[in-house]
């Protein structure tokens, strides 16, 4: 039982949309990413997804509107929801989501790189 | 499907010890509370409970050793583990935790003051 430090996990990686698994708590994993570009468009059929921004901004999109996220905000994203984040810039990103989420919602991608590695 | 600015919901309440609702995704609730002093000892036999620190300085005592929250840093406390949160100043928290938690873990107390209150 050992204390996170989110400055000190994010500087342990670098590339983008590869979440690290921070913690574990009731079946749901605490998941860091660095984002930058456009992901894809997914959903999940099973599960909601939590997005929480601590540097930068993410866009979330939705198919009929856009949601802005700066530092200090969170989303939470409804199962069967299709959603694609984006970012201009590099935004540094807490997830929240259960421990058997698929990133990409099952979608095939060289994008959908998830390791499912704890840091 | 809104997002959620964490300054401006801990700016909706002053109490300490009475976390509000501000999300809820895969059966838990995202909570924010406002602590300073210390709380009692308590344990919660089937839920881990996660503290991540916003604002402020919180400390959580166990038995055997005290866990010194700074704001960027969280920690989860496993089931079953007695713990103590404690804050000199005003702490400002984000709770993640089951949505059948009872947040002194059953001990009856005036200090348990949890309403289940979305804000």
């Amino acid at each position: 039982m050992e204390k996170v430090n989110l400055a000190e996990k994010f500087g342990r990686f670098e590339d983008h949309w590869a979440p690290r698994i921070v913690g574990e708590l009731n079946g749901q994993y605490v998941k860091l990413a660095k984002l930058k570009g456009e992901f894809l468009w997914h959903r999940h059929e099973a599960e909601d997804e939590m997005f929480l921004v601590v540097r930068g901004q993410l866009v979330i999109k939705f198919r009929d509107r856009d949601v802005i996220l700066e530092a200090g905000e969170f989303l939470i994203v409804p199962r069967g929801v299709e959603h694609c984040p984006a970012a201009e810039e590099e935004c540094h990103v807490l997830l929240f989501e259960p421990v058997d989420t698929a990133h990409t919602g099952g979608v095939e991608s060289e994008r959908a790189v998830d390791r499912q590695e704890w840091i």
